[in-house]
């Protein structure tokens, strides 16, 4: 960073839920740079000295605190908090479980599983010949909603919060309708890598430092957040490498991509020796979702990518 | 082309809807390259003089016929049809019409729209300073099903058919799960550019030549088709360029795309100028969908990539 952050944002300054009440942790004028120290999603219950009990132990109740709320000062409800995201610094090492009851294929994965990744400067090592490229984000970022109570911070909603978009990364500026006064921003559930959908319920969950700038800007109005960047959308080992494709099709969309996703599975055991927890874990941290098609009645294609480049 | 194809299906060989007992078209051996003179979706009904009243008056009957059937000999139930695509040639125009009572926003644009396309060696026209770079491909490629009467040619199922997957472009190699004698394998509905999705119901639609080539193996067994390709899923010009991108978020993955597409919509409106006609049109021929997030429940993120490279 060519400059240094004026604000921080400490681990312990977090909480479970949007509430549009909540006292901020920081106030900062439109304009600012903070560095946020941003906790894992399980808010420290996991590291990478955990074990199968402790996934099998996970209390959801502490899972996807997010850091903040920032109140930026001059930002109304109508407005638009623009966010540009600068830097994002894992920590050393990530996780990966399977926890029991979450998940796009919850019931066919019943058991937990635990994977620790050691982060390398490029990529994070998964089992023998197969590693994944580490591609920062965050997972939650967003500003409180004009509802009353504590939402849950699980959903993401109109607001951002848990949207697990693998975008969000450095470059990228994302926009967010405040509904707010301050806006009240927070972020979290920092992810090392993940795969379009987080399909398994958890990417490479990562502690790490993010910095980013917040501005306030009313020349144009959102329902739902919106963003841009100038780079490519896939990285350059990817592109050169190519991919494998499987698809879901039929008449719902959900069931589609549980069909694309249980048939990469299959393609990741009969060609790559994965077992299935192991393929349903790649899939969430490193396989991409698109859709192919949804208009030709009754029945939709859903599409998973599998990068070949994450095969040594 | 290096080689002369050894086989050719002509304009006027083709059908509406799959049909277990109909006659081939033609009869090759495993490994035999075709080539294809492909009418355009319509079935001939719109060309590069059609005006809004042909739309209007679209005989959906007549639309999505396929070239074929070809018996592939050797091909048995349970087998595997291997598809090298080879080239996509087409043939200097392309159109794209809203047809009333059709698409994912059919409620919204209950109007009939219509426009000509002229195709460049590398680009076509849009309106002035936004071009779509030419990128062809077959909307419908499969083969039939081991189920009795003639199947609508509109859903695609897990035998192929109207996939409207814009990866099955030369270079790609697409596996089919044979399910009846000699495969009869098809295709049709050739697109010179698609957005994931096809959201307005038609590409760029465009007649054109494909050659390909045919081969049946056996070594593994597939649920759906499955495909792989080694370049880029980007093209060179939007990685540079980079992307606008919208969301749409909720517990219903349809509804979420949906609202993606709407407010690109108002995207394309608000900062390029289009009418909400050509904005929707520009969505279901260059505009991509991914699905960002689908585990956190009860919302689920849908994302849509405007390449920025539409722009002059």
């Amino acid at each position: 960073m060519a400059t240094i952050p004026s604000f921080h944002v400490t681990r312990s300054e977090r909480r479970i839920g949007w509430d549009r009440t909540a006292a901020p942790a920081l106030v900062v004028p439109s304009g600012a740079e903070l560095t946020f120290d941003v906790i894992d999603s399980s808010g420290g219950q996991l590291t990478d000295t955990s074990t199968l009990q402790d996934v099998a132990n996970i209390d959801f109740a502490q899972v996807d605190p997010f850091h903040g709320p920032v109140f930026v000062e001059g930002a109304h409800p109508g407005d638009i908090l623009h966010v540009d995201l600068l830097e994002f610094m894992p920590k050393g090492y990530g996780w990966t479980a399977n926890m029991p009851g979450f998940g796009l294929l919850a019931d066919e994965f019943p058991e937990p599983w635990f994977h620790v990744w050691e982060l390398g400067p490029k990529r994070a090592q998964f089992v023998k010949g197969i590693s994944v490229p580490i591609e920062p984000f965050c997972g939650v970022i967003g500003v409180a909603r004009d509802e009353p109570g504590n939402l849950d911070v699980i959903p993401p909603r109109r607001t951002g919060g848990n949207m697990d978009s693998k975008q969000l990364r450095a470059g990228t500026t994302l926009y967010l309708p405040v509904e707010v006064e301050g806006a009240l921003f927070g972020l979290g559930d920092t992810h090392a890598a993940q795969g379009d959908g987080e399909v398994c319920g958890n990417a490479i969950e990562a502690p790490m430092d993010v910095t980013l700038r917040l501005s306030v800007r009313r020349d144009f109005t959102l329902e739902t957040p919106e963003y841009e960047f100038v780079r490519p959308l896939e990285r350059a080992s990817a592109a050169e490498a190519g991919y494998y494709v499987t698809t879901g099709i039929g008449p719902d969309l959900l069931e589609a991509t549980r069909d694309a996703i249980r048939h990469m599975i299959d393609k990741l055991e009969r060609s790559h020796g994965l077992d299935r927890y192991e393929a349903y874990a790649l899939c969430s941290t490193a396989v991409d979702l698109k859709i192919s098609e949804v208009v030709d009645q009754p029945n939709w294609v859903v599409a998973a990518f599998l990068p070949r480049d994450l095969f040594a």
